[in-house]
């Protein structure tokens, strides 16, 4: 613990600095920094190697154990008015944090399993289907998710929050479709597009090799370059009237069925 | 088509009600009607068997060829004005119609095979979740999605919008979890409850015979109602280190391994 200072006023350059992290993609790029906002959330994060740049703390509000303290970084105390302002969970927890954005170059990814199973989600634009695909690539103990063209920056409050953190359990690659069409092809993992136009049901796939389930978006689906570079393009026969499904329910039906075909 | 009429003013008597309708629940249950937006949302519900109060149409925005004027209705013009304060998409398609709540009511549901599948969600909470519910249930054509101790009505408009439609196309029906318990075995359906406590991995059951996978809320599960009533409760195996699926995700992989093993 380097400093403890106390704010008060909502004037206060720290609490504009807070604000802009958390509503502009641009700032956090250009800081190379992000805003973690609850006691779990901050644990994953400290789990996942993120460093903290600062810890606002609402002393009126904090009821946890949690070791912040032990970290390396600045302290602030805020009043329960700027946490107020700052929190979305504004009755809760009492902390936030200002963390360094990690990079997520694909060559920094290590697998630990020789048949790594991967989702790759091309371009996802909702924050909460992110949230949701990250979620079940937790559960599902995924060896990496990657993002394909990424429309909106991993670090969006929106992203953590609908992700009950599990952005940070995950190894997360980033990079265009064609360097990770590339990186796939190098690590030799099967490629299986999930796509409308496709005719192999996704059952009749082997998934228990190393495999990569790609999934694309609700409006458009997944681009030519993937179809093309696919081993083979999959589909989820639906059978209703208007066979919509959301994409990270999508994702989730193939993710368990490799599961399943592995044993869990 | 019995009347037209223009409206012009925000001031109207049928804006306030059609922005009453779609604001409160309690209205909508008062009046027995509720609103629909857009024109394949009509289009499905007409297919559906609503039946229409009023139709609102914004002239300016009307590219469409519905044959809306072939339904026994109250036809109304709406200014663009209007049509921008009463709309959610404020853009698109210039349709938006007063419709009659449907029952949803037990013994209504007729199921047309001998082995039906269907789905019960217990006390869902979030409308993007019940409308995600619905799609996956409309793309496995299930026989039923019951909705035990509902705590919103169906008509949200959220619901809808989420369910992009998908409400209008299934049977639905509403209870009290001991409704649909004795309604599911008198009908000699076997259900399964998924549930964290569970032991059961959920593909070791045998999803052929007459089903009904039931899924509780994220945040408390299943009552014990359902867990001691459960034919078996079962449980997606997890290995993640959050271990939280959203419940819309954790539907799907249950649905459609039933489908999987039902041969789609």
């Amino acid at each position: 613990m380097e400093e403890q200072k106390t704010i008060t006023s909502l004037q206060n350059p720290l609490v504009k600095k807070v604000l802009q992290l958390q509503e502009k993609s641009r700032i956090r790029k250009k800081l190379g920094l992000f805003i973690i906002e609850g006691q779990k959330e901050l644990e994953l994060a400290l789990k996942r190697g993120i460093e903290l740049e600062t810890v606002l703390i609402c002393e009126d509000l904090r009821d946890s154990a949690l070791q912040i303290e032990k970290v390396s970084h600045q302290l602030i105390i805020i009043s329960k008015l700027i946490y107020e302002k700052l929190a979305y969970r504004k009755t809760t927890e009492g902390i936030i944090a200002i963390a360094k954005v990690k990079t997520h170059a694909l060559e920094n990814l290590k697998f630990q399993r020789n048949n790594p199973l991967v989702l790759v989600a091309e371009a996802p634009e909702k924050p909460g289907n992110i949230g949701a695909l990250l979620r079940t690539a937790d559960a599902a103990n995924l060896d990496a998710v990657l993002i394909a063209n990424p429309k909106s920056d991993i670090y969006n409050p929106n992203i953590i929050r609908s992700s009950v953190g599990c952005v940070f359990t995950q190894q997360i690659g980033l990079g265009s479709t064609e360097e990770i069409i590339s990186f796939l092809k190098d690590k030799k993992l099967k490629i299986y597009c999930a796509a409308l136009s496709a005719s192999d049901n996704y059952i009749n796939i082997d998934y228990t090799q190393a495999t990569a389930i790609v999934v694309g978006t609700e409006s458009t689906g997944l681009s030519d370059t993937w179809l093309e570079n696919a081993d083979k393009n999959i589909i989820i026969p639906m059978q209703g009237e208007i066979d919509s499904m959301n994409v990270s329910v999508s994702a989730a039906i193939l993710i368990f069925e490799a599961k399943r075909q592995r044993g869990f």
